[in-house]
């Protein structure tokens, strides 16, 4: 073997077929639903210029951004002082591109770039891997996929609606029937703020009850203390973590425990009209619960907020987004409002395979094998061949004579439930063998009897 | 408006929903016959080690690689004196990861790695981005998309016919019917340099007469010449590129022009065989023609080379391949011979542009906006609505309330044929008022009808 180190970046991975084919599976079925309610594909380059990216993310995520060298000779514009303010001073200087951190800033800048030929309301969807350069762990990817649907221009419930509508339909389809995807409102955590004695700084409180899942109570109500938040404050937040279940309970502990207010009130019609929507749109039963700790870190949010979780896996959410009232605005055009969702289909497929949801027989390409046993049978063998892809099968023709051995295991490794012998003898008198390699049978019929039962 | 300057990187291109609907119609089709082939999907990431790619491209290659900046301080293992070596030297230090080029040295990246997994012949096929940092022009992009299908692990020449049988159902799908599949084979090069005095030397004479086509003789012959080429043998080279056509007649030119060795012998009978068993899988007419002048300028290839020009277009081949022994050899893992063909979708798409190819009905993503005239037409609308995504009939209900202006606007910028006007009054009478957006006619039904017309 040669010297090299063989291998691929951090974080990154192959996918090879059996994977690809479970992928497939995934992104198949969220393309069609995306399709299906009327969203259309949208693809922006992987690279941006850094000026886009930057600033959209934190300050953390400017630092997980990857930067791309200028082509050429990239020292070409420096001078020796650029070498002494260190790498932040010298990136300006040697790096102009980066990669995709996100779907919805390449978004945001397609919308504004391209408003004089939108019609709005616009439904896109985009299918993309993005990329961070975060510390690799389970469930977290340096390169991974996001599918994301939105619908900007409009203020309509019935978006929100038939969000919930998909995310039903993509995880029914998918197999995954244990699931929950939990709600809140941007304006129902203003009034907790307000509640607890810290009108105004829901902002602050989203980031810190985002973590809650992950981190627990201690910790959340530590990084609160730090923040500055009144241990009073903290406590009454935390129980109102409890707040979760059927909407319909919910509401008057809610309206109980917050109090009343211009915000929690308009928040509260935003999830009664929404959840009426939803049953015209034909779901009783929408897996729908309110969730008062549910906040949803990124700031842009301004509405009805979603996360999904699959009940009986370990995994945090598999899908997410909300309704957002500026999301251009950072690029010069304000007011645009919008919602969103965003499914994670790297955790979706862990997810599935934990849970053992794959369907065997969604996963096979080939369908057909066939194997040709000498010389003279290799006309009958490619005649075959033809007609089998002509009617849309997919079937290949093994290329190298060999004992029956290898092909039978080129079958099994591929999962090709199909595999027909050809032989001189038999094609002499009309006939074929097939076997299947499900049940372990073989028969023999003419070629049109196979065609017709494959069909 | 913000003062940030809006754009994509140079070289890169946002694609809108109606050009993804003519991208995906390519890349569907494409994808759809590899598998019907028994190719399975492969990805691999978007980053690879730059000592994975640099050095399997030539020294131009290597420049026209994306490099990634090491993430976080870039700088910390450099030393002062690394800045004096140039950015050449400084590169080592500061990235160590790199664009994919291509997806051939990704996939002999893969084959080596899991070789010990892998069933041969591995029939794999790849539909991904490459980026180069070539200078953007027409058909040449920084981000473009290759598709390419490769079996390795055999060198039987069904693998050839297939490839040949897959270009032709590709184009005729896509509807391009007057194209040309060119053919030739590194071992006839290989005796037509030692027809002119050249033996040995085809890698040199492949480089120049790759470029016959887009530079003109002059300018090849010019080149030849300085690289030591004798006079005698350019224009003897010159002579030769005129053996163009159907193979039973440019055979015996070929047989005479070169003489007999062994090399063109192995050659000839490659192509014999391949072009019979294309016509034992059923193809009387493959639109296949030998061209002497085709070379592929790669100097992995060892066989049978191929490319495909469309005859009408005013762009070089939008699709060429060829077979190589020994691709993985460069890590280490020698003789595994192997055949692959990859399409430029970047090309067709520009094509089937010019030739106006795209079929407007198969571009289409919504096929029905509902209407809802009043508050109180909401519930049936929803209802038909839920019905009409049932039947798997992608539909929309238009979110807000406007004048019916708004709707149909949207409706023709969406190319969505139907439009169904849902009104309180209609409800009451069970009816729905239907616009057929291409006749430009308007009927009434009931619901059910309409759904029947549907399906």
């Amino acid at each position: 073997m040669s010297s090299i180190q063989l291998g691929v970046p951090k974080g990154t991975r192959d996918f090879g077929p059996q994977t690809m084919a479970k992928r497939q599976f995934i992104l198949d079925h969220i393309r069609r639903i995306f399709e299906k309610y009327g969203f259309q594909p949208l693809e922006t380059p992987s690279m941006e210029q850094l000026s886009v990216l930057t600033g959209k993310y934190g300050e953390e995520g400017d630092q997980l951004l990857f930067k791309i060298l200028n082509s050429g000779d990239f020292l070409k514009k420096t001078q020796p002082q650029d070498f002494e303010g260190g790498s932040k001073h010298l990136l300006d200087k040697i790096s102009q591109k980066g990669l995709r951190y996100d779907l919805t800033v390449p978004f945001a800048r397609y919308v504004v770039m391209h408003r004089h030929e939108i019609t709005f309301p616009f439904k896109r969807y985009q299918m993309q891997p993005v990329w961070r350069a975060d510390r690799p762990q389970r469930g977290r990817y340096r390169e991974f996929m996001q599918c994301d649907a939105d619908v900007v221009g409009t203020d309509s419930l019935l978006c929100e609606a038939e969000i919930v509508a998909m995310i039903n339909e993509v995880f029914q389809q998918l197999g995954i029937n244990d699931f929950t995807i939990l709600v809140n409102h941007r304006k129902i955590l203003g009034g907790m703020a307000e509640a607890i004695g810290a009108a105004g700084r829901e902002a602050e409180l989203a980031v810190s009850l985002d973590k809650f899942q992950k981190i627990g109570a201690d910790k959340m109500a530590q990084e609160l203390s730090q923040k500055g938040f009144a241990q009073g404050s903290i406590d009454q937040l935390l129980s109102m973590t409890s707040w979760k279940g059927d909407w319909s309970e919910i509401k008057q502990v809610l309206t109980k425990g917050i109090g009343s207010n211009a915000g929690t009130s308009e928040g509260i019609a935003d999830l009664d009209n929404m959840l009426l929507l939803v049953q015209e749109l034909g779901l009783s039963n929408a897996n729908l619960q309110f969730d008062a700790s549910l906040a949803r870190g990124l700031s842009y949010y301004t509405g009805t907020i979603f996360e999904v979780v699959v009940n009986n896996a370990t995994m945090g959410s598999v899908s997410g987004g909300g309704r957002y009232d500026d999301l251009t605005g950072v690029f010069g055009l304000p007011d645009v409002s919008g919602v969103g969702i965003s499914f994670g289909v790297d955790r979706l497929y862990d997810v599935m395979e934990q849970l053992d949801l794959f369907p065997s027989d969604q996963l096979q390409f080939t369908k057909v094998l066939l194997v040709s046993l000498d010389e003279e049978s290799m006309g009958s063998a490619l005649e075959l061949l033809g007609s089998l892809r002509n009617e849309g099968i997919s079937s290949e023709l093994y290329p190298d004579r060999a004992k029956l051995k290898k092909p039978l295991a080129y079958a099994n490794k591929k999962n090709i439930p199909w595999v027909v012998l050809i032989g001189s003898e038999e094609t002499e008198q009309g006939v074929i063998s097939v076997k299947d390699m499900g049940a372990g049978t073989q028969s023999q019929m003419t070629p049109d009897q196979f065609l017709a039962h494959m069909n």
